[in-house]
């Protein structure tokens, strides 16, 4: 399977097509990004940490029973995945109150939600990822009803499994953010990734943060942190 | 029934206890504000146009299953109306794209929407009245699911009896914000006011509009759009 032609370079990512119109190799960067795009930088050997955990966590997901765009991890930063239609919406999950949701409805980061809480945002960079509802979703025709409680059902069972794995670990999953797409045959996946970059994970003991929060905050340490990850989910 | 204490006062109304602990007089302004309180104006007699209009347009929903919590109008800006406690939460509809719907999605104003849009805002000046979603609710406890399903049944009924309504009076009902209240006994009513303020009201042929954003926008022709609206429900 080899690179074709680049059908799009975004933030973190570069995407390729290949021989099989079906699949495409995503190509994991250094670079970073935060207050889309406002901050730039870059944090070395993320692209390689992002890839094996998406694809780690990805493959534990696919056993839980929530299918995935993943195929196979052909380099440290490549790897193979069907080829979807983005599904145009950030799927946020939180368990604890961080980031937006803290300055939206004024609870101090770090307290617990007394349910799980998810969050819709339209993927539309120039509008700066607005926050919508269901209503909206579906009268922008962005998925259908059925789509969106499927998508809601995965994106809760995702929050689960990874919960209770990196609870393990020593990490409390404060919230993340899933992409969803849609098959040639109209199956829903989720596709994207799900790293350092796309999670607030949290030391459960010491609170520290190992997570793309170091960098959009100009804390430091943000290499070290996505290296502990990585070690702490793979032993390595 | 007398005013016996101020119990609050709001950018565009006073509140006032009576003998009966269950029953409170509403009392509006001509004040007029807009972003949160950034503009602030008057609009000559628009306390009696929005007390009439309220009233009018509450007593039609009460016949149509909509319980609200008025009781009498006593003069031209005072009414009695039940007590309850505030869910604190501005509930808005929207057929027709406009002002923040139409800056969130950029949806030019005057897009009809495919399906009718409910969205929520936290009622919280000092946050900006943030919208939130139903997770946010039930994860904050502003209500419960059964009040809020019942609110947003309320709130689908109140946009088909008035957009009905409106219709034969040559308006169109673009969008409005309602807020729903609890009296002791834990019923669910329709509290507050449906008037140019919270409504968008445009002529269904020029479509010149005939509420609040005149004022907002310093457009001038307020209070001529203010009459106009009350002319055309009340014929007067
Ligand atoms: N399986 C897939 N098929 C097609 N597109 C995908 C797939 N998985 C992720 N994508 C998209 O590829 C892009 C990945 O690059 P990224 O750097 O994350 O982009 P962005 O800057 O938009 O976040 C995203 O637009 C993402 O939605
Ligand atoms: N039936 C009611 N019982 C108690 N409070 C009410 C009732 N109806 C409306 N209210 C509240 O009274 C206030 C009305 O004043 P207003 O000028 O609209 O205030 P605001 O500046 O908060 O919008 C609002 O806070 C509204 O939520
Ligand atoms: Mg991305
Ligand atoms: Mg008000």
């Amino acid at each position: 399977m080899n690179k074709v032609t680049q059908l799009y370079e975004g933030k973190a990512k570069k995407v390729w097509t290949t021989e099989d119109p079906e699949l495409l190799i995503v190509d994991y960067k250094d670079d970073a990004t935060a207050g889309n795009g406002a901050k730039k930088g870059t944090i070395h050997d993320k692209g390689i940490i992002n890839n094996r955990v998406t694809n780690h966590l990805m493959k534990m997901l696919e056993k839980e029973g929530v299918p995935t765009h993943l195929v196979e991890e052909i380099s440290d930063r490549e790897t193979i995945v069907k080829k979807v239609t983005i599904v145009p919406l950030e799927v946020i999950v939180r368990n604890i109150a961080a980031g937006s949701l803290s300055k939206r409805i004024g609870l101090p980061e770090g307290t617990p939600m007394k349910k799980t809480v998810l969050e819709y945002c339209y993927k539309d960079d120039a509008l700066g990822d607005p926050m919508v509802n269901e209503y909206h979703i579906l009268a922008m025709e962005w998925c259908t009803k059925e789509e969106l409680d499927l998508i809601a059902k995965y994106a809760l069972k995702v929050n689960e499994v990874l919960s209770a794995y990196l609870k393990e670990v020593n990490i409390q999953l404060i919230d993340f953010k899933l992409e969803f797409g849609k098959l040639s045959d109209g199956t829903i996946v989720l596709a994207d990734e799900i790293s350092p970059d796309t999670c607030r994970f949290w030391d459960t003991v010491t609170h520290e943060k190992l997570d793309k929060d170091r960098f959009r905050r100009d804390m430091g340490g943000e290499e070290d942190a996505y290296k502990e990850v990585m070690k702490r989910l793979m032993g390595e």
